[in-house]
């Protein structure tokens, strides 16, 4: 269990929160905060109380309706205004009013932005720094002081973004945090910064790094390096602009590269599912290439690799993916050839190794289909039927003869008398029988999935247990003047585990019915129906 | 203009294409290959002529369609098989054939690979790498080598690993590269190795670093700071699992930070135009968040920032946007609040500065919206007829009274008899008129499309000038039990101008029609028709 001596500190809520794209409900937040938890941060910075309502009510729901295993939620807030009191100035006020036991708050370190954007004299600004700190210590709070601006402002004027960082601590700031606010650092700035602050104040230092050089993990790393010890991150690197240190690249680092006790014990195993699940909550597809986490991460493609991990996977794989809760996973796509296939289809219980002529067909079939817009990379399960068809084992339990789909909406909804409709029409084949099956759903796809199972419900009981749970489309440009086709991807559940299929055609819905079909022929597989 | 005393070397159609997802043809390949030159990159590695068809086809057709400003075709192969003279192998001989000036070869320096993977003693690499490299050299190739996995080994074995770049250098390559295979490395392990590798042959040495650890900008930007003259890189950080070191990121910080002499006059300001056509072509949706380049990469949002920005943009940016082709925006939020939402609006010629309460309004009325799935962000020309509707000045050149879509697929496709239609009606008023048309399509929304124009083309001529260029859907998880929504961008272009416009609707249906009111809408209003 990491001590006192060194801080991870996520500001997910606050600057994470900034990000183009992202809108948090409270709900949000308090579910974010909860995953931040687990993951075993030792600070959650939740916003801004009094600044903006959404914040406020987080900080009263948290009070009650959160239970924090390893972490600390913070209150953000800024110095008090110029010419006034901290203990009189309201913004100040609602800080202490958020019940957070701890305060991050801001100020300008660099005099150009006291100036221009402040509008007050560095003095004054020294003043409001210390009177802030101050007044929150009389308040039995513990006070974290971010500089903002800090890097840009050393370079302009050391001396006055040295004292204040000085300032803050004599007045009984814990930390300083030195803050690239631009983000336009490169490591090597970072390290001799942090070492030359350091070294003149003896004061204890954080860093806050965004990316808009693409370096916040490595200026993070390397302010570690110069001895920083609170590093100020956000999950999966959201954050204005180009985003922040990401979070779960820099705990990485730290524990599994230079061996420091940043996380506590069990936590670090939990590094993937809590960022795939905390973008699903900010509703941002989660980044496939992200390090450590990331479904790509440890994806091998090209045959050179593939073949070689048959012999020995540490060879290509930096950590072992189980440490961060992730997997290896082979990629079938045409690069990756016979050794990729082949440990694909073993991975779905399938060994081909004995059959040159199969495997040859089954790349074939991939290739030719890959061309034609498909993608198999997240579709397991439609690659296992596809298996299972080259195979001679195809698995069959409808065939269909037609659907037709009819959606219309008259006006725009603002009147009672506007109205919406999608209507579904489907004809299949299913034990010998012919069925006719008509259903309703709000929106096309909707229709066309409810009239698939009520055509087959009698016969196959099980399916009323199984859930289209996502939903995703992707229009492909057509490249060679064949014009765009769509792909779609669905995921079903059955109460045990997912699966997800692929459908390619020239239009949304046209791809849906080819997804919806394997998807609901594979969840009765898994139902262990027996076929026609 | 750069002289060859430093290197950029890309390599986004050889390592770069090795990302998941990513599918290149040969005419794909010119075209980026085109773009790479234009952004003034040196070297252009295309491929691995010999091992891959495609590659072949590429060499081939590139030394009669592809004209450099610019840049030098690389092949990229590896060393000699086992036992067998270069002279002799048939993988060297493809990468002689290939036409390409200039050759890169891949060896192995960590002798766990060389003993694992490749099966071969220690003795053997060094002799099958001098073979190769002095072959090439005889027959008039400039050689570099990339060694592989070359810091695990150094770590591993240095003086093997040390060996091995002696001995290509020895033999004649030019430049022998380190690669960090497998991107576990940390910028402060890369300047030490490349300092004592440096040191210890006085070879002349580059960089290619994997990002996996998320380091691999400020690993190449140290293995540079520490002797390094040619760095590796792909165009957005394609790359194998989580990818390489990012071209622009690492062009930017060399060009802008370090004031490198990397590439040639004019070039830079080609940085976002050839990341964005290179992830079209790729089919990957542009990095919103990408450093330099990204949509959002000098998107302001926080409503603190919003506020400076209006006294000095320099304040809150690391470079000037323009410098990489890019530019400042404000965003559109309910995080912003007033000050981005009157910036934006005089962006968009509005000048709402004097009426409190009507952008009050305004706010309110993109607050709402946004909760209910919309996203303005990206979609100007709806935010546009949003304000105008608010200004008093709303456009509306036809009403919709209803419409209706039909889409129906017999069979499978495979026989003749199997059919697909996709057929849309639509009543409008139009200038008092109540028009009805019917058009058919290659699938529901474009019909949709097609019905549309048919019922106005009549009185609004300039319709038939107008394209939908792009369509985006997007599904948004309902995260109050109110079920998922769709939104849909769309983009249309009047060959002097491209727009985009939202709609948000419980289908993808309803939502691309609401997307597609506005979309025609305001491209009648730029062609400049009079309203009703």
């Amino acid at each position: 269990m990491p001590d006192d001596r060194f801080h991870v500190f996520d500001t997910t809520l606050r600057d994470g929160a900034q990000r183009e794209g992202i809108n948090l409900t409270v709900a949000d937040k308090l579910a974010i905060a909860k995953l931040l938890d687990e993951f075993g941060v030792r600070f959650i910075e939740g916003g801004w109380p009094g600044a903006n309502p959404r914040d406020t009510e987080f900080f009263e729901r948290a009070s009650n309706e959160l239970t924090l295993q390893h972490a600390q939620l913070c209150a953000f807030g800024a110095t008090r205004r110029s010419g006034v009191r901290a203990a009189d100035d309201p913004q100040v006020a609602a800080l202490r009013e958020s019940g957070a036991p701890v305060v991050t708050l801001v100020a300008k370190s660099d005099t150009r932005h006291v100036e221009r954007a402040l509008r007050t004299s560095g003095e004054e600004n020294l003043a409001m720094i210390a009177d802030t700190v101050s007044h929150l210590r009389e308040h039995g709070r513990r006070v974290f002081l971010d500089c903002e601006h800090f890097f840009d402002g050393y370079v302009h004027d050391s001396a006055y973004a040295t004292n204040v960082v000085r300032t803050a601590a004599e007045a009984g700031a814990d930390v300083v945090v030195l803050c690239d606010t631009n983000g336009g650092m490169l490591p090597a700035d970072i390290t001799r910064i942090v070492g030359e602050v350091a070294e003149a104040t003896g004061v204890r230092l954080g860093i806050h790094a965004q990316d808009d050089s693409g370096c916040a993990v490595a200026n993070t790393l390397a302010a570690v390096d110069a001895g920083a010890t609170h590093v100020q991150c956000t999950a999966n690197g959201y954050g204005e602009r180009v985003g922040n240190a990401n979070l779960f690249s820099v705990a990485g680092a730290l524990a599994l590269k230079q061996g420091r006790d940043v996380l506590p014990e069990g936590c670090l195993e939990q590094m993937t599912r809590v960022s795939q699940a905390i973008a699903e909550i900010v509703n941002i597809s989660p980044a496939t290439h992200q390090p450590y986490v990331g479904v790509s991460a440890f994806a091998h493609k090209a045959g050179l690799h593939a073949s070689a991990i048959k012999v020995d996977p540490d060879l290509y794989q930096h950590i072992d993916p189980a440490l961060v809760g992730n997997d290896m996973r082979m990629l079938v796509s045409d690069m990756a050839g016979r050794a990729s296939i082949e440990l694909k289809a073993k991975e779905l219980g399938f060994d081909l190794s004995g059959d040159r002529e199969l495997l040859g067909r089954v790349v074939d079939r991939v290739k030719e289909l890959e061309l034609s817009g498909y993608s198999f990379e997240a579709a397991d399960a439609s690659l296992e039927l596809l298996l299972r068809e080259e195979l001679g084992r195809a698995v069959r339990y409808f065939d269909t003869e037609s659907w037709r789909v009819i959606a219309e909406r008259r006006g725009k909804g603002e009147t009672p008398q506007d109205a919406a409709a999608s209507e579904a029409t489907v004809k299949l084949h299913v034990k010998g029988e012919r069925v006719i099956a008509t259903a309703e759903g709000n929106g096309p796809v909707n229709a066309l999935d409810r009239a698939l199972r009520s055509a087959m419900e009698g016969v196959y009981t099980a399916l009323a247990g199984l859930e289209l749970t996502d939903y995703k489309v992707r229009i492909l440009e057509g490249n060679s003047g064949t014009g765009a086709v769509t792909r779609i991807l669905v995921t079903f559940g059955d109460g045990r585990g997912e699966w997800t299929t692929v459908g390619v055609g020239e239009n949304v819905i046209d791809a849906s019915w080819i997804a919806l079909e394997d998807a609901l022929t594979y969840g009765l597989l898994r139902q262990g129906y027996p076929q026609d």
